[in-house]
């Protein structure tokens, strides 16, 4: 299984490591140590080594940050993990600080006159760095960048670097010649009057390089780095250790390859004289800037440029997206099968998961595709767990489902053609009056999305609360945003695009996004219903004058008909979940196992004609 | 009548005074100048010795900037007033540029490699000074602020500065008394550590102080300035001839009143040894800010702290617009029936706007509450000229409305109580089933603002694509905003709400804005169905959790059934419809002329049982 349900995490370290936390900080003439949940790349998933911040605190979120001084320490943690961090973590040791509300920055405004917090400039955006620098400096403190990190000289098991063997993306599922990619790049970075820019995101070297690896769990990446120029080869600076003989002969074809050791040394060698990097502050690492800067070179604000063009899919990548996302459905299709054959009680929370994955494994090698990775852990949450919206369940939260309770569960799948994430909530027994209200009041607004048409440059803020429309109206909302991107066999959460209150990002063509109102009762039940979806080209509409784009659903799996109350729905909402259940039923029909077959054409039957 | 329908411009002088400025540019050293359609205090409404852009050019647009070089000039305009500014400036002096595609910065930094360009400080914001001295500084040239405006050198007959009567505007229409107002904005400043704040907006004076003037058209306006100080009186730079005894007496109550010649001399006195002013970057004049620093004061950044505030409307500004939209809902349908009686072809578009006007003058006598004003030029648009979204009417084009013409009439008045602004698009004879279609979108989109209910943080710009949800899906659109805030007895068009692409303002209880979506369809006709709403308080939904802001309807007129395709409405949308008529001919059907009622019945009666 590629997911665990242990505990992750053990409170009883915290006291001694952040005593020799305290030593160590003690001989660098520091008074205070910025611990962020980040390694050198800012992306959502980090290897073992980099996971300084579980470490010290035993807190396992996938985001968070603490500070250790002389006489205390806090954990910053957003909304999702403030009772997470209470059960992970020593109270006598950590207080608890809200990352949003109250961000380390503000917080050492208030705090930390005087003070000298040490940093370590590789863990920080350059964005983040300035925060901090200017919050010390307003009060009359500094902020230190510090050459190691000292954690890591108290770490004594500290994993080695990941060195997991990189794979070339064949051009039959990325598309587009990675040589065609760097030169689009090369000619944005002369656009922006840039002589060169670093590209610390992983995803932008597989993606630009027709790469992938498993240096970190659940997203095929090889962590390294990338120069670009404007003029000359690119750089890619990857352990020698991750090449075999036929990535080695690939990558020298389209780069020079450089030992990770010598990427400060050559970017400072680049700087001199003065060239111009254009570096992304909300990606980039300070310590990058400094880099730079110390070597006379200028940074300039530019984003990364492998972003923009990895959100727009090709159209290989699309055909690739809706291949394992037949697949992805008829393998959910045989788990929802075998949920539905199932007595409540009968099935756990974990018992459910494991289903999953072995349906997902079973069909990927079926259908000659296996099952490379989840896309992440997934989130199986019966009753009141369902309303935790981030909810991972283990052996001391697990859970039978009972009769009546709505079961969520979310979850999504790498295959090397495109990864996938889909939720879906469904019951044993009868939902109440309120359950099946709300479930399609959810549902109203995963169609109002599915339906939309838009012109170009609508973002993604623009459409967001079609999918709240409904729920605001019955007084109702969900505390998220209704849509992330997701990566081609790549991260399943990736920028710029998304539907939310903060997506500024104009919604262009081939981009692919999850579209998943929610609504949460705490301590009763949650539903969620998401589908990804791919933002199809301008096309004109009949009798219309300006060509509109849309959104093609990717996801095939029914929604369960029991939790639905038609009478909410208007006649076009109906019509648009008949002819998805058609659709379902036809592309994925053949796909499923033979006892799987007669359910779902149950689940995808029509509706009763709607009066 | 508050209106002209003359032409407003002559493009025959634009040759010799633009010569007369090139004289006085090369006295002073300077290779061009910039010219504005703004005074100093940044209104949509300048007195006539401000129109320095009309007189210079002959344009008479709301906006606009010229740029006077040796040997060149060029107006730069928006998008709606391509046409109408080749109409009247003369293309053998000018040449054109969009104002928003081609800023005059961007402009300027592509062509004005090391030239020294002149400016009136006191007429551009600190925003926009910022903009074009780093664009001229980029390219090694100048921005040059200049003591005294060229312009103003060579305008012989140049109009004397207005002094309209300051009239109180008395609490039973303002709802709170100026001194708790006051109280308000100098607690505001203490909190953002600020010392004073300049006020340059007239109608920060207008909401603050409690008083309305008559210094430019259309709206109420004391042109002047305010100092606010976080300890100390307010100072109100007013000039005399404006107070009458009882505006004196009661002034001096709340400020010490000073003329505006001493305004620079006080600043400057005020800044001398560091103090903090807060200005609005966006608002005050760059020469504020310049008098401030070279007294050796310090300049933040503020919003205007009178701004939110003012657009916040209290229960007693509320109550009198409602008022208000009575009395002017009976004005609007006396006209709509007796435009229900002429004949096509019997009434042209000046007879349209006069007749309105007429209905409003009339109502507001018969009901004891005067029309004072206009609140802007009415829009009477027949056919093809409905499709020009800022058409005025002028003899030269005034067009007979036909027989199957859509008319376009948007309008709107000033009384003591109230400021309205209402569209309403009606028809002699039979529409199309193309005009029906597209009326009732347009109106789809009124009635899904009208019936949103949305959280509390919910900005103008999550909610504005509702208005364009049914226009979208028929490959429709419409280029401007859904709505924009409208003040209480003062500018028809009020920041910071607003219900746009680019409303980042939350909406808040109180806060009034047009909801008037539209289309438009060049050389054929155009459709803008416009209600003023006001934002309601949180309020308990029934079954719901979480309390929802929604919107009360304020304008009271019926919209014209015979365009309206019921058979595209939901269930909803067509309760809302009936409700509304219903609650018009309620509302009003008591206070129009006799002749009105038996149209006004019918105009309101429910549509048929839907389906």
């Amino acid at each position: 299984m590629y997911q665990s349900f242990d505990a992750l995490s053990d409170p009883s370290h915290g006291a001694a490591r952040v005593a020799a936390l305290r030593e160590k900080m003690a001989s660098l003439g520091i008074d205070g140590f910025l611990v962020p949940r980040a390694d050198e790349h800012q992306g959502e998933y980090v290897a073992a080594g980099s996971e300084r911040l579980r470490w010290l605190t035993g807190f396992s979120g996938s985001a968070g940050m603490a500070l250790v001084l002389a006489n205390r320490a806090l954990i910053f943690v957003d909304g999702r993990y403030t009772l997470q961090v209470r059960d992970q973590t020593d109270p006598a040791v950590f207080s608890y600080e809200d990352l949003i509300a109250s961000r380390p920055a503000k917080w050492l405004e208030a705090n930390g006159a005087g003070l000298r917090i040490g940093f370590d400039p590789w863990l920080h955006t350059i964005g983040e760095a300035k925060n901090l620098r200017s919050a010390m400096e307003a009060v009359g403190g500094s902020l230190v960048a510090l050459a190691a990190n000292p954690v890591d000289a108290v770490w004594n098991d500290r994993p080695a670097p990941p060195t997991a063997p990189v794979v070339i993306h064949e051009l039959r599922y990325a598309g587009k010649l990675p040589r065609e990619k760097l030169r689009d790049m090369a000619a944005a970075l002369a656009a922006a009057k840039c002589d060169h820019t670093v590209l610390t995101d992983p995803s932008s070297l597989a993606w630009a390089f027709n790469i992938r690896g498993n240096d970190v769990p659940h997203t095929p990446l090889a962590l390294g780095f990338a120069i670009v120029s404007a003029v000359g080869e690119p750089r890619l600076y990857l352990d020698e250790r991750k090449l075999d003989i036929e990535a080695r002969a690939y990558l020298t074809q389209l780069c020079t390859l450089r030992a990770p050791a010598l990427l400060a040394q050559d970017v400072g060698e680049m700087a001199h004289g003065g060239a111009r990097f254009g570096l992304d502050p909300g990606l980039a690492a300070e310590r990058v800037k400094a880099l730079i800067e110390e070597a006379g070179g200028k940074v300039v604000e530019l984003a990364d440029p492998a972003r923009l063009p990895r959100a727009m899919k090709n159209p290989v990548e699309i055909e690739g997206a809706r291949a394992a996302h037949r697949r992805d459905g008829a393998a959910l299709c045989d788990f929802l099968a075998w949920f539905a054959r199932q007595s409540p009680g009968g099935v756990d929370e974990i018992g459910a998961a494991t289903m999953l994955e072995a349906c997902r494994t079973a069909t990927g090698e079926r259908l000659g595709h296996p099952l490379l990775d989840i896309s992440f852990d997934t989130i199986s949450g019966a009753g009141p767990n369902g309303a935790i919206m981030h909810y991972r369940v283990s052996q001391a939260t697990n859970r039978p489902i009972g009769d009546g309770e709505l079961f969520l569960v979310d979850s999504g799948a790498q295959y090397r053609d495109g990864t996938t994430d889909v939720t879906r909530t469904v019951i044993f027994g009868e939902p109440t009056a309120q359950m099946r209200r709300r479930f399609t009041l959810v549902l109203k607004g995963l169609i109002a999305i599915s339906l939309a048409r838009f012109p170009e440059g609508t973002r993604g803020m623009d459409i967001d609360a079609f999918a709240r429309r409904a729920l605001w109206s019955d007084g109702l909302d969900f505390a998220h945003g209704t849509g992330h991107g997701v990566g081609s066999y790549l991260s399943v959460h990736e920028g710029p695009q998304r539907i939310a209150r903060t997506g500024a990002q104009a919604l262009k063509e081939g981009m692919i996004l999850s579209n998943e109102p929610g609504y949460y009762k705490p301590g009763a039940y949650g539903i969620r219903l998401e589908n990804l979806i791919v933002v199809t080209p301008p096309t004109p509409v009949e009798n219309g004058e300006i060509a509109m784009h849309g959104f093609e659903t990717l996801t095939l799996a029914p929604f369960d008909q029991r939790v639905i109350d038609t009478s909410l729905f208007a006649r076009e909402e109906i019509a648009w979940l008949d002819a998805y259940h058609a659709r379902v039923l036809e592309e994925v029909g053949d796909l499923v196992k033979p006892e799987t077959r007669a359910w779902l054409e149950q689940a995808c039957a029509p509706f009763e004609a709607y009066a």
